[in-house]
C-alpha cells in the first residue's frame, strides 16, 4: 500500500505540464485537440501550459492544416529539437556516443574502441569525457539537458557509484562523480539492461506493456525489468541480476564464486567453446556458429541446442518470478531465440509454467544493441520531463 | 514510465479522503493535528474529510484531554469497528476465519480442519462458507465490509480463479466465483504469499519498507514482493513463483515436471525425510527435527544444514533478483533461519551478493503463520480503503 500522501492543487498543474511534455516527447508531434481528449483536460487548460512549456523552450506550436472534426485547423505541438542530450553506453568492447533531441531523434552517433582496450576506470572517464565534448562543440546552438550513461553492472542510486561491473572489472568506482567532475556537467549513470527495458518500453517492442521483462546477454546477462509500468530498482537500484541465478549444483565454476550460475550456461564465449570455437569473438562469432549450425555442422547444432535449453530454463524462472506480458531479448539471447525458438519453447514449456504460455510474449529487442543507448538517452531527459519548470535556461 | 494521466479536483478530493482513511486504519486513531502536519492539508479540509467519513460511518470522533502544542484539545479521528471484514486462510490442512475491525482488530477467530481431510473444491467452498455465515451471525449489527481469502496458489487478478494450487490439487477452479455465489456477497481472493507481504508491510517486521521479498515455506515456497511500495502481481496476478527456480540439474524430480525446483531443496517433507522422519508432520515436527540437531543428533543436525544450505542459495538468487531492503521468511524457512541464521548466511555471502550483505535485513515474520489471514483482512478493506465514499450503506 502506498503511503497515504495529500495532493495540492500546484502539484496538480505540475502534472498537467509534465503529461503534455511526456506525450510529445514519446509519440512526437501531437494536436492541441487529441491532448485536451487523452490527458481528459479542458482546451483553455491544455492552451495555457502549451504556453507555458513554448515559454520554457521546450516545445513550438505549429498550426496544422488539417482540421478536426470541427474543420478548424488545429494546434500542433512539437517537441523542440534545440533540447538534446548526449547518451553514452559504455560497452566491453567499444563505447558509443549519441546526441539525442527531445522527442527521441538520434542526432549524431559515434563509436569508439577503448583506449589500448583498457578498462581502467580514469582511461574510461576520460575517452567518454572527450566523445562527449566533440559531439557536443558539433552544436553550439542546442541546449544540453543532461548526459545519461549505461553501463554494464549494478549501479547505486543517488550518486551513480557503480558498485560492480565485472566485465569491466570495476568494483565500487565513483565513475559518475569523476565523469560529472571532469565534465562540469551533471551526469547519471544507470545499469545497461535497465536502460534497455525503459528504451524498448517507450520506443522498441514493449510498448504499451506495463509488465516487460528485458533479459540480455554478452559475456554475461543483464536483466531490466518493469513492475506495473515502474522500472524495478530495488532498495539501492541493484535489483536484476539475473545472471547469478544458480541453475546446476554441478557447475561449472563462477567468476562470482558460486557454481553453475546462468550466465555460466548461455553467455557468448559458453557458446562459442561449445562450438569449438575461440572465446571473444561477439555477436558475428555467435552469427557464424548459428549459420554453421544451419548448414549441418554437428558440433555447433549441439552447442546452439544446449545453450537454447539452458535459456529455456532461464526465461521460465523469470516468468515464474514476474509474470511480465512480454520478455524481450538482447545479444545471445536474441540470436538463440531467433535461430531455435522451438527448443527454447521446448524447455521453457517443458515443466509448469504457471502463467499459460500464450499470455507471455517473447521477442527480440527492436533496437537492437542500442536499447542500453537509447535509454541513457531517456535517463538523461527523466528530470526535465519530470520537472519542465526547472529547465535549465543557459544554452 | 508511468502512462501520461490529467487529475482533476474531484479526484484530488478523493485521493485526500482515502488519504485520511488509511491513516486511521493503518495507525489507528490519529488526532486531527498529526493528520493536517503528515498530509500537507489544511485544518478545515481535514475537519471537511473527516465529518465526510463520520457521515459514512467509517469514523468516529474523540475529544482528547491531551491537548497538541496550543494547548488545545485536539479532535481523535478513530476508526470505527462497526465496520468489518471476514478474513479466510485457505490452508492444506486447516481452514482458518477471523473476523477484523477497521483498524486491524481480530475480534474473533475460527480454525477447523478440512472435512474429511478433502480439498474437493465443492467441499471447501461449503465448509468456508459455513464458517463465515457462523462468524457474522455472531455479530448482526456489524457491517461487512467484504470477505478476503488467502489461497496457497496461483491467482488470477480480476476474478480470482486459481490457476494452480498443487498442494490442493486444484488447477483452473473457479473457487472464488463458487464462494460468492455460495454466499450471495462478493468475494476476493489473492495468493497467501502476496497477501502475507502484505500484512507484514501494513502490521508486522516490514513496516516502513519499500522493498520487500517474503518467502515462506511448507510444503512448497511461496513467494510475496513489495516493489518501491507497491504489491508485485505481474500482468495477471502469478508473480511471485519462487518455488520452481532451478537451482540444481541433479535433482530430485519436481511434481512441477522439472528437476532441481527450489522447493523440492528446503520444503518441510525434504527436511524431514533427510533427517530420516516420515514426511507431513509440519511445524511441530520440524521443530522436533531442529531441537534433535541442537542436541546433538547427527542425521537432524545434517538435514538442517543442508537445508540451511539451499535455504542461502535460494535466498541469494532473489536478493539479487530484486534488491530488497528486507526479506521476511515464514514457514520452515523461518525455523531454519532461527535455527541455523549462521549456515544460512555462509551460503548466502560465499559468492557475490550485488548488495552489501549489511543492506539486506533478514528476519522472521512477526504474525507467523497468520500473515496471509492478516493480508486477507487488508484484501477485503482494500476497496473501502480506496473508494471510501462507496461504502456499502445497509448493514
Amino acid at each position: 500500500m502506498p503511503t497515504p500522501t495529500g495532493v495540492g492543487t500546484e502539484e496538480l498543474r505540475r502534472a498537467n505540464l509534465r503529461a503534455i511534455l511526456q506525450t510529445v516527447h514519446t509519440r512526437g508531434p501531437t494536436t492541441r485537440a487529441v491532448l485536451t481528449r487523452e490527458l481528459g483536460l479542458n482546451r483553455s487548460t491544455i492552451g495555457a501550459l502549451t504556453f507555458e512549456l513554448q515559454s520554457l523552450g521546450l516545445v513550438t506550436e505549429q498550426t496544422s492544416a488539417v482540421g478536426g472534426r470541427s474543420g478548424r485547423p488545429s494546434h500542433l505541438v512539437v517537441p523542440c529539437p534545440d533540447n538534446v542530450v548526449v547518451a553514452v553506453d559504455v560497452g566491453v568492447d567499444r563505447v558509443a556516443v549519441a546526441l539525442v533531441g527531445l522527442g527521441g531523434d538520434v542526432l549524431d552517433r559515434r563509436d569508439r574502441g577503448h583506449q589500448r582496450g583498457e578498462h581502467d576506470v580514469a582511461h574510461v572517464v576520460e575517452s567518454v569525457a572527450q566523445m562527449i565534448e566533440d559531439c557536443l562543440a558539433a552544436v553550439p546552438s542546442k541546449r544540453c539537458l543532461g548526459i545519461g550513461v549505461a553501463v554494464p553492472g549494478a549501479v547505486r542510486t543517488g550518486d551513480g557509484l557503480v558498485r560492480f561491473a565485472p566485465n569491466l572489472g570495476w568494483v565500487e568506482e565513483p565513475f559518475t562523480e569523476l565523469l560529472a567532475n571532469r565534465l562540469g556537467r551533471p551526469v547519471s549513470t544507470g545499469n545497461d539492461a535497465n536502460l534497455g527495458v525503459l528504451a524498448e518500453h517507450i520506443r522498441g517492442v514493449a510498448v504499451g506493456y506495463s509488465d516487460v521483462a528485458y533479459l540480455s546477454a554478452s559475456v554475461g546477462i543483464g536483466g531490466g525489468f518493469l513492475v506495473g509500468g515502474v522500472p524495478l530498482t530495488g532498495a539501492r537500484g541493484y535489483a536484476g541480476e539475473v545472471g547469478h541465478m544458480q541453475v546446476d549444483s554441478l557447475g561449472p565454476e563462477c567468476r562470482c564464486g558460486s557454481v553453475g550460475c546462468w550466465e555460466m550456461k548461455v553467455g557468448e564465449n559458453v557458446l562459442l567453446r561449445r562450438a569449438g570455437r575461440l572465446p571473444g569473438g561477439g555477436p558475428p562469432a555467435i552469427a557464424e556458429v548459428i549459420a554453421s549450425a544451419r548448414d549441418g555442422e554437428a558440433r555447433a547444432a549441439a552447442a546452439v541446442d544446449e545453450v537454447a535449453e539452458w535459456c529455456g530454463v532461464g526465461i521460465r524462472a523469470i516468468v515464474n518470478l514476474f509474470n511480465p506480458e512480454i520478455v524481450v531479448l538482447g545479444g545471445v539471447l536474441s540470436q538463440v531465440w531467433s535461430a531455435a525458438s522451438d527448443r527454447v519453447d521446448e524447455a521453457l514449456s517443458r515443466s509448469t509454467l504457471i502463467s499459460p504460455r500464450n499470455d507471455v510474449e517473447i521477442r527480440s529487442a527492436r533496437l537492437e544493441d542500442d536499447s542500453p543507448l537509447i535509454g541513457a538517452a531517456e535517463l538523461a531527459f527523466a528530470p526535465v520531463l519530470e520537472h519542465p519548470q526547472m529547465v535549465p535556461q543557459a544554452v
